[in-house]
């Protein structure tokens, strides 16, 4: 499988309504390929502007937020680009969308990069953000995946989390457990409603 | 537990002879702890020259370079400071050991930031990346841990290569994954020379 870049993907509609999303970026060839679920909005906008930003950002708040209902993040416009990066972006690739291969499920659509800039130096891998980015990603994936997977899954990251995270990972590891823990409830209720049924 | 950047940390002695080592930087006041293991190179280094560069990298071959025999990787000087940083540093601290609390097993040096600087952009988060730093930390305590774990571990952590690692990461996971079996094989014929005994 080709290398993957976990991404916040900015778009936008024809009215300039900007939308992100946590998109992992597949290398090929000299570009990227973004395949949005479809249907999503993400999938929409390329449609109508085809372009995108992919933003470089080691946040893990803006990921774990998209996935909790916190989707209102600073942006700021990009010279000669339609779609504007994070604020917070250590840097980003302008895209430009020069082919879609159509799928009933994600549709690829294969990107040049058009220009990139750097905005703030990396600061070194944190093990507590990617165990963030980690539980994202499960969090995600919550109604596919069975509880005693997600529950040892959740139990080995959040090593990580106690040994090695600031504030922000903690808030954002927060943000997702409170989603996990809402999860397992609405199926502890399902199930008694079934009993009861 | 305070934040944690696992960096690539540059010391050199009085010679000039520079030093390469994975080392976890602990966010301390308005500064950074060094707090390397009793007796280490780094440890000896810091006690000769104060000074340490604790190098931004997100090439995981340079982390698991150093656990494998791996420790020749190009430098760069830095204008004012006696220690060189990482040519493929992303960007790095210039850190000046200013406190050192003595302790048995792990000195705590506490650093001011002297300088700082970036070399080239962050390309985002990859999940290999990550699965790599942490087979990595793993491999650094094989001798700790019971195998069953190290298997469990290892078998979570592979899905991430399988599905998002590039060429570079799957060849660090491949040095790591080398030297664990390497491990295992020396416990087997220690088990059966301790049987045969």
């Amino acid at each position: 499988m080709p290398y993957i870049r976990e991404t916040i993907v900015t778009t936008a509609d024809r009215a300039g309504k900007v939308h992100i999303a946590p998109i992992g970026i597949i290398a090929e060839r000299d570009g990227w390929v973004i395949a949005p679920f479809r249907p999503s909005v993400t999938l929409d906008n390329l449609a109508e502007v085809p372009f995108a930003v992919a933003n470089y950002t080691d946040d893990v708040q803006t990921f774990a937020g998209c996935l909790t209902g916190r989707r209102e993040w600073p942006t700021l416009a990009v010279a000669g680009c339609p779609v504007p990066r994070l604020s917070n972006a250590l840097a980003h690739s302008v895209l430009e969308v020069v082919e879609v291969s159509e799928d009933g499920i994600r549709p690829r659509h294969f990107c040049r990069v058009v220009s990139e800039a750097t905005h703030a130096p990396f600061t070194g891998f944190n093990r507590a953000k990617a165990a963030v980015l980690e539980l994202a990603i499960l969090v995600s994936r919550l109604g596919m995946l069975p509880r005693e997977k997600i529950e040892a899954e959740i139990g080995y990251l959040s090593i990580a989390i106690e040994k090695t995270a600031g504030p922000n990972e903690k808030e954002a590891w927060g943000w997702l457990m409170q989603k996990v823990t809402d999860h397992f409830a609405g199926e502890d209720a399902g199930g008694e409603e079934a009993r009861r049924g």
